[in-house]
C-alpha cells in the first residue's frame, strides 16, 4: 500500500525502513528503479477506502500505528510510476462498490496508454464500515450484493473498453482530415439494474484494452467471481494442500464458465528474509521481529471476526453465507465442511502470518528451493512478495535470491522491450488483449 | 486537454503538430520539459466527461475531428507529470457533479504530495448531456442545482483536507512508536443535503493542504461561486472593458464574502502567434488558418445556444436564469441589462475567437506590448495561453516572447526551489495554504 504500513505492523520503526517517505515521489522512483533492476514482473499496491476505526479507541490505534492510514490514492501513484519506470508492471486495487464505472474505465485506460500496456487492476468490493460511511452509507452493502454490483461494474468496463471503439478507429489521416473513423466509435447504452451508462468511452483503445484483471477471491462468492473474471489470482490457503485445492477449484470453475483454465495465473503471498547464510538470515528475521507490533495489539476486528460468537460445531460456510463483512481473512483459512471449532484449532497451529503469507527465512539456495517447492506442489505461477523493511527486503531478495532463481531458470534476467503486462503474466503469452474465452468479450453486443 | 483537439479545431492536421501523440508519455515529458525551460507558471488541462454528440450526425463530427474525444483522464496525466517535471504547476479540471468528494479529495492530496505542492484544481460543474448519461442520468442536473452540489462538494473537500488532520499530526517517532498522534486526526462527520461523509481523510496534510482553486465563473451563479471560492479566475469578456468589469465585480463580491479581494488572481485566455518579424508572424498565422476547421463546421450547440429561439428584446440574464445548460460560452460575452439582440450584434463584431480568447499576432515586441497593455488595462495578473500547433506555439512563445517579457520584468528567468503553486500565483505570496480569509477555513468545525 502507499501507506507506512500495509501488513508489516510496526516495521516502519526499523532504523533502515523508508516507508515514512511514502508520500515523497523519491520513494517511488527508488522503489521502481530497484524493482526494475531486479526484473520484477510488477509492483502491486493494495488499497482501502476508509480507516480501521473498530478498535476500542476508535481511530487511535490505526493512526498511532500508521496502519493503512495515511494512504495515498494508488491510481495517482501508478500515474507517477508510469513515468518513473519503463518496464515494471503496475497493478493497483480499485473497489467496484463506491465510484462510477465510467470515470474508472477512463482512468484505467489512461494508465494503460501512458505506461504502454503495463497496467493491472486488482478487483475488490471493499469491506470496511468506515469506507461505507465515507460514501454516504450508514453501513456496508451486504456481501453478495457487493458482488452483484461488481459483476455489472465489470460488464460496463468491458463494454466501454472493448466495444465502444474498434481497434483501428484512429486513423489520424491528415489528408482526409479524419482523426477517428465515425463508424468505429459507438454508444454502449448500458442499462442494468445498478448502472446506466451511455458511452462511448472517452479513451481510444490502449495496447491491452482491458488491463490485466487480478482478484483475491476468497469467499464462496469471491471464488466464483475470480473463476469468472480473474486472469491473475492472489490465492489463499493456510497449507500447501489448501492452496492447491483452491487453484484447482478455481481452474475447474473457470472451465465451467467456458474459459480456457490455463489462461489464469496464480500467485501466493510470501515474505522472504534472505541473507548470505542461514544464520545471518535468522538473525535478520529476529532483528525485524523486535520492531514488529505484536499481532495481538492489532486485533483488527474488521478483518478477523470474533469466532467465540459462534457455536464451535457450526459450519464455517454457513457463517460466511450469513454475515456480510469482515470475513476475508477467516475465509482464506477455510475449507468446505469445516466447523468453527476446527478452524480455530487450525488457525492456532498455522505457520503463516496474519496476511496468510508464507514466511521464508534462509540463505539464497534455501529460499529458492522453498519457493520452487511451494510453487510446484501448489500449482502456482509465482509469488506476491511483501517487504518487511522497505527497501531492504526487496534489495536482499534481488541481490541474493534472484541470481539463484535465474540460475534455475525461474526468473528472467532482462525485460522484453514493449512487452505488455498481460503478455508477461499469461501462461500462453498469446497476446496483449484478454484471451478469446474471457467473458470480457461475451457481454451483450452494442445497440448502436 | 489531453485530447487531439481542445479548441484548436483542425490544427492536428498541421504537419508539425504533435497532438496525435497525446496518449504517449513522451508527449507529456516533452511538453513538461519545454514549459519548464520557459519557466511557465503552470500547465492547465481542461476536461469534459462526455462526448459532443449534439451535431446532426451524433458522435460523428466530434469523432472525425478528434474534438475533445479521445480524451485521457487529466488527474492521471498530472500524476505522470508530477514525476516528469520538477517545478511546473499542474492544474486540471475536475467536475463536482458526478463523482464522490471523498476519493477526489484523496486524489488531489496525493497529487499535491507527489508534486511537492504544485497542484491546482479548476472547479467545473459539467454541461454536456452525454456526460449526464454516462453517470446514470437521463439529462443534465439543472444549472443552479449543480452549483448547490458544487458548494457542498467543496465544503466536504475543505473539511477533509483542512480539519481532519492537524498540521503536526505525523511525528513518525520511532522511539515512542507513534506514527501519527491520535488526537490530531478526527472524523468530519459531514451530514449535508447532498453528501454524508464520515472522514477522516486518508491523506495527511500536503504542503498546500488544499490545492490552488481555479474557476472560470461566467454565469450569474458561476461568478458568485468564483467570488466565494476561486483563488485564480479564468476571466471572460469580449472587450477589455468587459474583462475589467468582470475582474472588478468578482473582487467586489469576494470582499462581500469577507475575503481579501487582492488574494484573487485573474487570467485571460490568449493565443499568440509570434515570429522574428511581424510579416513572418502573419504568414505563420495564415499557414495555421489553412489547417483550421472552420468554426461553422463545429456549431457546438451544446456550448452555443441557438439565440434565434429567443425574442431579441428579451434580457440575457432572464434566459440564463431559466435555461439549464449550454450557456457557458454565451454567458462569457454577456453584460447585465443586455438584450439578446444586443448580444448577437456584439458577438458578430467580436474580435475574439470561439473560446473567448485573445488572438495576438506579431513580433516579440508587439506581442509583449499587447499582453502588457491588456493586462494593465483589464487588471489581469496573467494569461492562459493555448497552443495552435503543439509544440510550435509554446516553443515560439518561449524562444521569442519570453525573453522580451523577461527584459520588461514581466516573466521570471528561473524558478524558486520548493515554491508551491499557491506561493507562485498569489499576489501577496504569503504562504502555501489558502489565505486566512478564504472560506475553506470558515466551514463548520469538526464534531469529533
Amino acid at each position: 500500500m502507499a501507506s507506512p504500513v500495509h501488513l508489516s505492523h510496526g516495521l516502519w520503526t526499523h532504523p533502515l525502513d523508508q516507508r515514512h517517505r511514502v508520500a515523497d515521489i523519491g520513494f517511488w522512483r527508488e522503489l521502481g528503479s530497484l524493482l526494475e533492476y531486479g526484473t520484477f514482473d510488477e509492483l502491486f499496491l493494495a488499497d482501502v477506502l476508509g480507516a480501521y476505526d473498530v478498535f476500542d479507541d476508535g481511530l487511535g490505534t490505526a493512526v498511532r500505528e500508521g496502519f493503512q492510514i495515511p494512504a495515498l490514492d494508488p491510481l495517482i501513484v501508478l500515474g507517477a510510476l508510469a513515468d518513473a519506470t519503463d518496464h515494471l508492471g503496475l497493478v493497483a486495487t480499485f473497489s467496484t462498490t463506491y465510484e462510477p464505472p465510467f470515470t474508472f474505465a477512463r482512468r484505467l485506460a489512461t494508465l494503460d496508454h501512458l505506461s504502454n500496456g503495463r497496467i493491472g487492476w486488482n478487483i475488490v468490493t471493499s469491506y470496511l464500515t468506515n469506507a461505507a460511511r465515507n460514501f454516504g452509507l450508514a453501513d456496508q452493502i451486504e456481501h453478495d450484493a457487493r458482488y452483484e454490483i461488481a459483476d455489472e461494474f465489470l460488464e460496463v468496463v468491458y463494454r466501454l473498453l472493448l466495444q465502444s471503439w474498434d481497434d483501428d478507429a484512429i486513423t489520424a489521416d491528415r489528408d482526409r482530415r479524419v482523426y477517428a473513423e465515425p463508424d468505429a466509435v459507438r454508444y454502449i447504452d448500458h442499462v442494468g439494474s445498478r448502472f446506466r451508462v451511455a458511452g462511448p468511452s472517452l479513451t481510444a483503445p490502449s495496447s491491452q484494452r482491458v488491463p490485466v484483471l487480478f482478484q483475491a477471491g476468497s469467499s464462496l462468492r469471491g471464488l466464483s467471481f475470480a473463476a469468472k473474471h480473474a486472469e491473475v489470482v492472489f490465492v489463499g490457503g493456510s497449507t500447501l494442500d489448501d492452496i492447491r485445492a483452491n487453484v484447482d477449484a478455481i481452474r475447474a470453475q473457470a472451465a465451467e464458465f467456458g474459459r480456457d483454465p490455463d489462461t489464469i495465473s496464480f500467485l501466493a503471498g510470501a515474505h522472504v528474509v534472505v541473507a548470505e547464510t542461514e544464520q545471518a538470515a535468522r538473525e535478520k528475521a529476529a532483528d525485524y521481529a523486535r520492531y514488529r507490533t505484536p499481532r495481538e495489539a492489532l486485533t483488527q476486528p474488521a478483518r478477523t471476526p470474533d469466532l467465540s460468537r459462534y457455536e464451535p460445531t457450526e459450519l464455517v460456510e454457513d457463517i460466511i453465507r450469513r454475515e456480510d463483512h469482515g470475513y476475508r481473512l477467516l475465509i482464506r483459512e477455510w475449507r468446505p465442511g469445516q466447523t468453527v471449532g476446527e478452524l480455530v484449532a487450525k488457525a492456532a497451529s498455522s505457520r503463516k502470518g496474519i496476511a496468510g503469507d508464507w514466511s521464508i527465512v534462509g540463505d539464497p539456495v534455501q529460499v529458492a528451493t522453498r519457493l520452487e517447492q511451494i510453487a510446484d506442489y501448489a500449482h502456482l505461477d509465482g509469488f506476491n512478495l511483501s517487504q518487511d523493511v522497505s527497501f531492504e527486503s526487496a534489495r536482499d531478495f534481488i541481490e541474493l535470491a534472484v541470481p539463484e532463481l535465474r540460475r534455475r531458470g525461474l526468473a528472467r534476467s532482462s525485460y522484453r522491450d514493449g512487452e505488455t503486462l498481460r503478455e508477461r503474466l499469461s501462461r500462453d503469452r498469446s497476446g496483449a488483449r484478454p484471451h478469446p474465452t474471457h467473458p470480457a468479450w461475451q457481454v451483450s453486443s452494442p445497440v448502436r
